[in-house]
């Protein structure tokens, strides 16, 4: 290979930017940005061989590290703005890292957002990356805004990504549209980033589903001093999820699966309208599927009685 | 064990802050931030086997990922403010937690500086912090900012990092105090802050020295399109470091040892007075070793003639 550090930066990840914002970008000790607004910061890793197989494609993990923070920017209600990558890896492999820089940047580039730091390391692939957006002062979504009689909803489809995983997972080659479908939102999942920004000043809560709605919704409760009461059969289930698995798998897929970077959100009942309408721009439709409630924990009904579904969401370290 | 990532979050890394901007802390989907002035940024990773032996105390990885970037704050002539933190490891050991915690905390505090986030993952032990510092409008120090016939300075000494680093390795298990001195000088560095916020203004480029004296002032040399001759026997010294190796095995230290994270930095050879005189609150002394010149490239003279060190500085990937 031959390749230094400083010549992997350059040859990958050092891109000019638009943005007059960035006062200083990759190349000093530091980068400057200016920022007008409230700061809004996020960090994400993903382990190879923990938060991706071993043998993943390298624009699917550059893709997907940029998209869990900006999933988190978007629950916020923040404009992605600028991000750092901390990339450690065994080699610098000239296929891996053009790969990744072409899956990070086609998602930065579609989100405006530019690279202005990081740090290149030897070591196990590891990647984090560390995204900063600008939030509307006291326009902020956090998990702690919610009330009780609060409507709960969910934007898109759940359990689609980890039907996708499970499919990969099997092996399964079928090419047809329902399997690519679910495959991708696993591979190149969506970031609900101008949904989260249309709800400010609207929603009350909100958070992203990368752990399951069931562990998501939790925080929710957990920061709002409440609980919830959730109807599984009001989940909305993609028409290829409710194809290729049973309704039985479908839900508990939707209740427990990670990672479909949906927001889950909540808002007086009141304001349905003004929900419906702020999410018109984005083409993107939000559910109600439930209340929060005075009593703490999140409890699920299905057909008006209480179901427990199969498992709650992924805990490190468990 | 039994403790989940929220159980470890809470109980070694959630504490207060008396930073009221700090809008919002740990526990959310990203934490907000006021940033009154240019946002200074800056990671860093440290890789288990890499960057410190497997066996390391806790203590030391956390204070020394701290400190590597309170060091290129300081190279900026930023404000440290706040902290993120991605820490990946295989369990959640409650006495490498414990320790690892203070001895980030034990220098976060001492620099002001509040964890606001992270991410803790399941894998190998990769440490990456990221500091956000408030620097100063026009007056950030940068590594393109010297010009020709500048004077070039190091503070403190140089070497003793590399040269503790070396004690360490040889498991030389001497507790004299030259010993631990320099083995210090490696575990518990001292980032030179306050020094690189009093040199605004002044100091025309600066850098940390990080992976060596040669790269890291090849660095300056290159951002700001000029070269280097530099004087070895003018490098300053710890006492210690010239009681315990020959004076050829200090320079060589000296020039080519990473991780002292002294600080580099050049200014008008008028500005002497100024240097001397910003400098001395700190009580940290800084040191002339040679000029800016118009000859691209770093040069190093010995007794009036070229002289070519052992090694330069550290590379990842070759």
């Amino acid at each position: 290979m031959g390749q230094d550090e400083f010549q992997v930066i350059s040859k990958y990840f050092q891109r000019s930017t638009e943005d007059s914002a960035v006062l200083l970008g990759i190349g000093d000790d530091a980068a400057v940005v200016e920022v007008a607004g409230p700061m809004v910061v996020t960090t994400d890793t993903m382990v190879s061989g923990v938060h991706f197989p071993s043998e993943t494609s390298g624009d699917v993990v550059g893709y997907r590290v940029l998209a869990a923070n900006l999933s988190d920017l978007a629950a916020m209600g923040a404009e992605p703005r600028w991000c750092t990558l901390a990339l450690t890896m065994e080699n610098a492999q000239d296929e891996w890292l053009a790969k990744f820089s072409n899956g990070f940047f086609d998602l930065a580039y579609e989100y405006g957002v530019s690279l202005i730091g990081g740090d290149l390391t030897r070591g196990p692939l590891v990647v984090t990356a560390q995204l900063f957006g600008v939030g509307k002062k006291d326009h902020l979504l956090t998990r702690s805004g919610g009330n009780v009689d609060d409507q709960i909803y969910v934007t898109g489809s759940l359990g689609d990504s980890v039907a996708g995983l499970s499919l990969i997972n099997k092996g399964i080659a079928d090419a047809s549209d329902r399997h690519q479908v679910l495959k991708n939102r696993f591979l190149r999942p969506t970031p609900r980033v101008s949904e989260g920004i249309a709800m400010r000043g609207i929603a009350n809560a909100a958070i992203d589903i990368s752990d399951g709605l069931l562990a998501d919704l939790g925080h929710i409760c957990q920061a709002s001093g409440c609980g919830a009461v959730i109807d599984v059969e009001r989940l909305p289930l993609s028409e290829e999820l409710r194809t290729l698995f049973s309704l039985e798998e479908a839900q508990n897929f939707a209740i427990c699966g990670g990672e479909d970077y949906e927001l889950c959100f909540t808002a007086s009942p009141d304001d349905e309208p003004a929900i419906k309408k702020c999410l018109e721009p984005s083409g993107t439709k939000a559910y109600p599927i439930g209340q929060l409630v005075k009593q703490p924990g999140v409890v699920c009904h299905r057909s008006g009685k209480p179901f427990m579904p199969a498992s709650t969401g992924y805990l490190h370290f468990t």
